[in-house]
């Protein structure tokens, strides 16, 4: 059960308060001051951000076994060669630094990780295969890999962190950390899933300028790892997007850290883990979504009756990323014009004739035209909200999908004309 | 040749007043009063817009052969789906209303074309298929075929207009209008070929929201003109993208005027118009491009030595169609990481290692990494030209392709979140 945090407030950057004003429209729910078990949390200002935590160490008590997924980026980032070069999924340790992507940072990147790798590995007794690493920030920008080993090299001297300390440390111009939990009990054993965040510009699928970690606290092989993200990356990180940017650093890991046994091979224990991860990985993703940079309203975009799973996630992307979409929404426009250009942009093979849309409960064009019944005082007065749900009803097959998004702003332009990502 | 035009200033109507600010960094060159040899031209103002010019009726003196292309969206306009069943190539007319898109109007948008069409053809003694139509402005709202016939049965009651009241008539957040003109001579004889264009927002590659036409005086088969257009598309108005969204209704038509008989089955000649056209499209696509909405920067992006011309345009697109990219471009930031980004969203298989970034004539990044001798203050200072050109050598192959796109500004968030178009 989720609790209201009792954490004090953020202390934050300038740039990242620039989008905070909104941020009382979405306050994501918060968990207590919680130490989570079967791992060590150590959470440092190590000099890549001028004051906040910018660093986060993970020690795992059991090598924990992990499925990985990376960025899609044709650039990525030297943490992501670094870790599918080295890592076999077993990880011992977590190494987190926010503030600096090294990414474009050719063979001097590499040698970096290298360096801070060997050292927490002496220190911790692993293999340096066993440590996975990220890194977030600005790109193009190299480090000394001494802000890393200095902390390393202390790390006993240090008290432990939360896990909101851990999601604090790896944000950028995220406005809060995400942070969540599930209690599970199969049999009467009990265990708990619980995962991190980041990310709130840059933000597309296939992991743009995210970090997710979730942990799951029961003993799982990589296969059922590997089958729990498969299952459920689609439905959850890869449905939303802010601005239809793609990062080179982004990462999604899902930990089994060995603590309880539990047979995950009955069908039926199987799937209700696999229902808390959705759960698990559908609220931190929502809470990335609200947290997008500038937003004023979230866009839901459903794409009912289409042809396929492709056909209505390229339809519902191409309406949630249009920039015309974003700021209709943003001027409480109901600009369905926009939303049916946007649709026809996807050059997908639909019937014209046959397209219903909806603003909220509320018909606004009927098999290929406006719906004469219109109620614009009522629509006008749905764009008030702070959640706008566009419905796509294609009537050419029978796959429903749902994408989320948020709209563009002034706010937006602000924060990513001034800031240096 | 081209000469500075003498027409009165615009009277532009307040939401296309929204960008002129800018408009004085690319004032674009401007015809001469010219009334064009081979046609009439008739505007009017019809209603769809408040005060101006909104129709544009134009008759050629003889039924004219062309060569067209449209929009690629699955959400088509009325005029397109009408266009595409019924002109054969041979046009004798040309409407075109600007204020209302005639867009997702199911059968009343056809049946309303058929009768305006119905009307021109009736009273210049054509066939109903040698009607051309196009209509840009809202989608999503019928009107009334009156508006238009109306204006046909007094045709002959009203004086014949210019090239510039022509390109004025189909404007709609256009803050000029754009025309262009080259002057051929082959083996003695003169011709002229001359166009106009409309559009400033929702502009991409495969026609969004533009609308151009382009008159050649001379006599072509169908079979050359489809040749011209093919050639020269992609270079020019498949190159140039303001937001990355793709309209219901654009159109480019290429007409041949049968003024003049010159051989163009000789290589020789053929080139020499072929070389016209070329710029001809080039310079309209310029000035559409141009006059994105709040458009404070051109950006172009050249993709140089990248394995295919597929490639190049990806990675061209992807950078100039990044809102992280063109936020900072706003800002004058070389913020080259968000470029890196950029590029790796496309996804194409490149080598990170042998990539070089140049702003301007500055190389910022070098195979792989930032370049060290990089001079920051040089490089800031070339930021703050009107004209950022970002230079991306991929070392992969041999083709270069370049791409020109405009940034993001707070403008463009105020004249998209009121306008409804």
């Amino acid at each position: 059960m989720r609790k209201k945090s009792s954490t004090k407030d953020l202390s934050l950057s300038s740039n990242e308060r620039l989008s905070i004003k909104n941020k009382s429209l979405f306050t994501p729910r918060k968990l207590k001051n919680y130490k989570p078990g079967g791992m060590k949390i150590y959470t440092f200002h190590a000099g890549f951000k001028k004051k906040l935590h910018d660093l986060l160490i993970i020690i795992f008590d059991k090598v924990a076994k992990s499925s990985n997924v990376y960025s899609k980026t044709s650039t990525p980032s030297a943490p992501i060669i670094w870790d599918k070069k080295n890592n076999k999924g077993r990880v011992k340790a977590l190494i987190v630094n926010s503030g600096n992507a090294n990414a474009h940072t050719g063979y001097e990147g590499i040698k970096l990780i290298d360096t801070y790798v060997d050292c927490l590995s002496k220190k911790i007794m692993c293999k340096k295969n066993e440590v996975l690493v990220s890194s977030t920030g600005v790109i193009g920008e190299i480090f000394d890999s001494k802000l890393i080993t200095n902390k390393i090299s202390k790390l006993n001297k240090f008290s432990q962190g939360t896990l909101i300390d851990a999601a604090k440390a790896i944000m950028t111009t995220d406005t809060y950390p995400k942070t969540a939990i599930q209690n599970i009990s199969i049999n009467k054993e009990k265990f708990r899933i619980y995962g991190i965040a980041k990310g709130s510009g840059m933000i597309h699928p296939n992991m743009g300028t995210m970090l997710v970690y979730i942990f799951i606290e029961a003993n799982l092989s990589k296969k059922m790892l590997d089958k729990l993200l498969k299952n459920n990356l689609d439905k959850t990180f890869n449905s939303i997007s802010t601005d239809g940017d793609t990062s080179t650093s982004d990462t999604l890991a899902l930990f089994s850290l060995n603590q309880k046994n539990i047979n995950f091979n009955l069908n039926k224990n199987f799937e209700i883990l696999n229902r808390s991860i959705f759960n698990l990985m559908k609220e931190l993703s929502m809470q990335v979504v609200k947290d997008g940079e500038g937003i004023s309203k979230l866009i839901k975009v459903n794409v009912c009756k289409s042809r396929s799973l492709f056909q209505a996630k390229k339809i519902g992307f191409s309406v949630v990323n249009s920039s015309l979409v974003k700021t209709a929404i943003s001027g409480e426009d109901a600009n369905w014009g926009r939303v049916i250009a946007a649709i026809g942009k996807s050059e997908e093979n639909i019937n014209q004739n046959k397209l219903k849309i909806l603003f909220g409960k509320n018909l606004v064009c009927n098999n290929g035209s406006i719906n004469k019944k219109i109620n614009l005082r009522k629509i006008n007065r749905y764009m008030k909200n702070k959640i706008i749900e566009i419905t796509i009803i294609l009537n050419v097959g029978r796959i429903d999908n749902t994408i989320y998004g948020n709209d563009l702003t002034k706010e937006y332009i602000r924060i990513n004309a001034d800031y240096r990502s």
